[in-house]
């Protein structure tokens, strides 16, 4: 049900390029997964990502759970009939999230209050399961502990070791064979727990392994040297998950790596925010230098934002305060961002990833 | 250019069906039009507008001299071209908003506080014209003065004249013969005021008249009372445009009495609000009724909220604060009108439209 092909390598890098198979159809990969935290990816509808190429979307348990409830969507025919998205979901465990919230851990679960009412709530390793198999995405999330940063060895220990009892409580709980469940890699930005806590999540033999806890405010260099360390204890036949991360400097680095998957919240907050995403960097749409500028965001970009509007118009709706302004700029970010992934797929089928990295980085400036 | 021709008349009714021809292509009528303050409607993207069959769009004058302003939308190409909207488009001088916004009135013109920044600033017959003219819509609208409600005859009055007045200055002032200029008719409720004001409207030859200083607080019925008495003086060869109308029963009532045009925020306002548009009333999504109920808005509905979400879908998204909600609730609110508009020319056209009312105001609850 979840085979895992690799169909490219690529010389001079770990880039690899697949196809994983699920119930609700294949994912290319390197893939990047929109957001839709509240079961919407924010300001767009779902025929905008078909039309952007989105290939999964990733949606939050842990709001899902408190609104509208896993029994209303279960209710509903599941979280696919729910959103109206027939093409492959993944739901996260919610760890991420209480982890956020900073919720009281035991070795039980983690009891948080609710961000909505204020509620106290627990999540242990099975109700995040059960929670996932009632919500019914193709792929779901070990509940795990996300060290902070910084974090020293010891709690960075500590929480990866509940991270691998718990995993072990979640394959245990689990109870669908049409959801893969993917295990998560922790261990702060410590190199040694970080190769301990690949070569235990590997050895648990799950369709998918992710790379948790980064990307929470560690310089990029480290995040990067963590990659380099952990990459290669992961199976090379199972797809790579790194979550939270997607400005597209790091996309490059860590497909590079040998990353397969991505998300991020980059590119739909920044659209809110009135900042387009391009390969030369940000476009603050908002700044007095685009109130005459009449081109498009991006000369090059194919998305329905760039095809037809001006910098000009979107700044005149960031300043009216208009809706259209996040909706536009958003389906850009999207788009762009995915256009990105594909010509870094293309690059590894050609065998040319390497010079497309050397070239974006080249260009890139943030 | 703007050559106008009714296709059919119905027995029983006054109600017509005619075609409009303006520069950006021909508008099928009775018409709503939905409107699009700032250069945009709000929460819609111009494709799903045109998705929805939307033939023309209101713009505000008033919105767009203050912001962006009008050089800016001329340096852009014009308001076709700013906002990406290759259909027609029709502005509105900017006189009922600086009546809503009590501006002070003098025979010159209109002087008036921003609502962006405080400013002062003096719209006369000859602005309001000259701005329409920079912005570049298919119809633009005489610069009037709007009565309130209730208003006595010697106020209604004084302001009537006044609009005469004006709208032969704005005749003088006009500059481009690509744009429609439309008389508007006012008087307030008073039948003779309106009677006298239809007649001088019609006198000056314009390729179409408008009333306004409707739906402004007035019972509905004596709103349909006013229309009674002043539609038998308007030119039957020339559109009449209803401002600021567009609840059902309202359009229904006025395509009897023979309007040809309608404009209304309330469909996008209510979209924002999760109160949608149906033939029974409206749904209002956000009610705990809607939140297991996996029905769509409206079962007859073929936009595209009603094929793919259910109100339980989209009263989640409310709940959660999810722009998707209002996007969708518009989407549909736009195009259940549209389609209700393109109902009613199919009842005109089968001579059968007074059935149509009568079946329609029996189901009718608000």
């Amino acid at each position: 049900m979840f085979e895992f092909e690799i169909t490219r390598r690529c010389p001079g890098t770990a880039a690899r390029a697949g196809r994983l198979q699920t119930p609700h159809g294949e994912i290319i990969t390197p893939v990047f997964m929109p957001v839709g935290t509240q079961a919407s990816v924010k300001a767009m509808l779902p025929r905008d990502l078909l039309e952007a190429g989105a290939q999964v979307v990733l949606a939050n348990t842990y709001h899902l759970y408190l609104r509208p409830g896993a029994d209303l969507i279960r209710e509903a025919g599941g979280l696919h009939a729910f959103m109206g998205w027939t093409r492959p979901i993944l739901t996260d465990s919610g760890g991420f999230q209480v982890f956020s919230l900073e919720g009281r851990v035991a070795e039980d679960g983690v009891r948080f209050k609710s961000h909505v009412d204020g509620s106290s709530h627990l999540f242990t390793p099975e109700k995040a399961t059960h929670i996932q198999n009632a919500l019914g995405a193709d792929i779901i999330m070990a509940f795990d502990e996300c060290s902070p940063y910084p974090c020293g060895p010891e709690r960075a220990r500590a929480a990866m070791e509940r991270t691998h009892r718990w995993a072990r409580r979640c394959i245990e709980a689990h109870r669908r064979e049409d959801q893969a469940l993917f295990g998560i890699v922790q261990g702060g930005v410590h190199a040694e727990l970080r190769r301990e806590s690949a070569d235990y999540i590997a050895a648990l033999g799950l369709p998918g392994v992710a790379i948790g806890g980064l990307s929470v405010g560690e310089p990029k260099e480290t995040m990067y040297g963590v990659l380099d360390g952990l990459m290669p204890r992961l199976p090379v036949d199972r797809p790579r998950y790194l979550m939270g991360v997607g400005s597209l400097d790091c996309l490059v680095e860590a497909v590079h790596r040998g990353v397969d998957m991505f998300d991020c919240v980059l590119q739909t907050r920044m659209g809110r925010m009135g900042a387009a995403v391009t390969e030369k960097g940000r476009v603050v749409l908002r700044n007095a230098a685009c109130a005459r500028d009449f081109s498009p965001i991006d000369e090059g970009c194919d998305c329905y934002a760039c095809r037809n509007f001006t910098r000009a118009y979107i700044r005149h709706l960031i300043k009216a305060g208009e809706m259209l302004a996040a909706q536009l700029i958003t389906i850009h970010n999207i788009r762009y961002t995915l256009r990105f992934m594909e010509r870094m797929r293309e690059a590894i089928a050609q065998g040319t990833f390497a010079d497309f990295r050397d070239r974006f980085l080249k260009t890139w400036e943030y």
